[in-house]
């Protein structure tokens, strides 16, 4: 099935809400699933779900549903998961060791290499099997290691530099936890985790209910 | 200055970037900005900008541009962050722990009451001050404590269980990270930061590019 272009970003954003509940279906030993079913698990509507898939050529035929394995499948192909992927974690500190200890992250195929920081504290300590290792030391890493993906978790005022680094030593995708809109040429792609402005988004939402 | 209803969500989730670059700004001891300044900085335009602030009645004057300190107190309210917010974080591992850890938050003021887990290895250690307590307390703990926001980092297959707990307890705001769409009734917030989904999105985006 070849993917069209121009797919919306909030198409995009729906894929891994699909992939994840396909998964736990296939857990479940659950064969086929129609778009009605897929839309009471997972909140969109029945029709959203049918043209979300659509837009990539559509997966099933009408009346008899999805087959699961086939549309995990697709969408893990569509997600790009088919493949492996490098990474290296920047910033030891809180985040970035609790995403090194993120097993859930392995099954999905990523390998982290390797995690860099400035504090000498940290530095020689080793996450998993993974030790962390000077920063000034990353850009000869990247120099021989293939790395797609550096997952920056260190301070705000530390967080372009370092994407700059990653960026000019060939690294296309950067996953951006530092509390600041990290800027990034055009080949790159960027993703930002920003736990403040989640936390922020949530009180909004509180005190409105409250009114 | 009142808030209009109905404001989009779109708006609210840009509300948080508004915040932290207005605090920015105050640190930096600047005292105007205009429109077109905080569009350079934030990325959004000059025109969503003031858009924006018209929806919560407009702060500045055509010309002048903005008194930051007045801009950032108006968001600071609006955001709801002129209250103290009582939370507790479900589930100490390796997200909870570095929740817990993160000093980022108390600065908003919020004030972390206590830690909750099954594991008998985590109960009675202590992150900052707080004592991991063993989750089967955490009821009479509710009962005893107003707790504004329940931080869920357990395994998907409990977060539901622990959801409902919080929300049968008084509990109006959810923050979730495990990776399932946890039900509320309408009178609670929910706000989830679905790790998996962002790295995947990203994977996508960096395929999307490669093509």
């Amino acid at each position: 099935m070849d993917k069209k272009k121009d797919i919306s970003m909030a198409v995009i954003k729906r894929l891994p809400k699909y992939y994840r509940h396909l998964a736990e279906l296939l857990r479940n030993d659950v064969d086929r699933v129609s778009s009605k079913e897929l839309s009471e698990k997972i909140g969109f509507t029945a029709s959203q779900i049918r043209q979300d898939f659509n837009c990539f050529g559509g997966f099933g035929q009408q009346g008899y549903g999805y087959n699961v394995k086939e549309l995990y499948n697709e969408i893990s192909h569509i997600l790009g998961l088919d493949k492996k992927y490098s990474t290296v974690i920047i910033g030891a500190g809180n985040i970035g060791q609790a995403l090194a200890n993120y097993s859930r992250f392995d099954k999905f195929g990523f390998d982290l290499k390797a995690i860099f920081d400035v504090n000498p504290k940290l530095i020689g300590m080793r996450i998993k099997d993974v030790e962390i290792t000077d920063l000034d030391q990353m850009e000869s890493f990247l120099a021989e290691n293939k790395v797609d993906i550096g997952i920056i978790c260190v301070p705000q005022a530390q967080a372009q530099k370092v994407a700059d680094l990653l960026v000019d030593n060939g690294v296309k995708g950067i996953w951006n936890f530092a509390p600041l809109d990290i800027q990034v040429p055009e080949n790159v792609s960027i993703e930002n985790v920003h736990l403040s402005e989640s936390l922020l988004t949530l009180v909004y939402l509180m005190n409105d209910l409250d009114k």
